[in-house]
């Protein structure tokens, strides 16, 4: 299920927990971000410490909890945790052994952000179709 | 609650229903994004068409469901829905009249992404603290 228009485009990631894992950089074509969403069922962690190369990463806990290490520190996240990490920065995370996580994480170019919300966006005149008609 | 380390910065944005809106690129400095978590109640949708001159968006469904307008267009969106709009794009966002809607709003410069995860990643040799030491 997916819709385009000529400045969007629009899709479904589906079953986040049967997927385990959805990456929306190609589906969306972004060009300002890779994102992916994952689940991890209890008691499962990442396999692997990674770092990068050029990209700031942030990560959102949307549901469940779990454990980050970053650079040897250790740290529990829950839900509405939300966690920077800098290109050099070794990460991972892990599950709690009884509860599953689901996270966002969000790739960007470091420093590369130049404006944004009140700076970059502009309030147009007309109005969402769903706000009544003005009185005339 | 925050904690930092020299690459990382980790905090809580608490509770969202009850906040309505988080920002995180102040309380995370972050330098590649500006990333909001938001909730509107049922019935309520943004009183606004916003463009962007720069940004390119991310919208990520996290709960609930609602509709979109871009540049006219409507759509109805739900948990697990994805958005990309382009920096002209004329955009509006509501909760459903029976249902509120819980999404984050990732900002960024648009094309502005060099490369990402396995062209920006680097699996280093050391593992997380998690997995059992490896047989000697």
């Amino acid at each position: 299920m997916s819709n385009t228009g000529r400045n969007y485009a629009a899709s479904s990631v589906g079953d986040i927990q049967a997927r385990g894992r959805a990456t929306l950089h190609n589906d969306l074509s972004l060009t300002g971000s890779e994102i992916s969403i994952n689940e991890l069922p209890a008691g499962v962690g990442l396999p692997f410490l990674h770092s990068h190369k050029r990209n700031e990463e942030v990560y959102i806990v949307v549901k469940g909890k779990g454990r980050f290490q970053i650079d040897g520190d250790e740290f529990e996240v829950a839900e509405g945790s939300v966690v920077r990490v800098d290109p050099p920065g070794v990460r991972c995370i892990t599950a709690d052994a009884q509860s599953p996580i689901r996270y966002i994480c969000i790739q960007t170019e470091a420093k590369s952000l130049v404006q944004f919300t009140e700076g970059d966006g502009v309030i147009l005149e007309t109005k969402p179709t769903w706000l009544p008609a003005p009185a005339k």
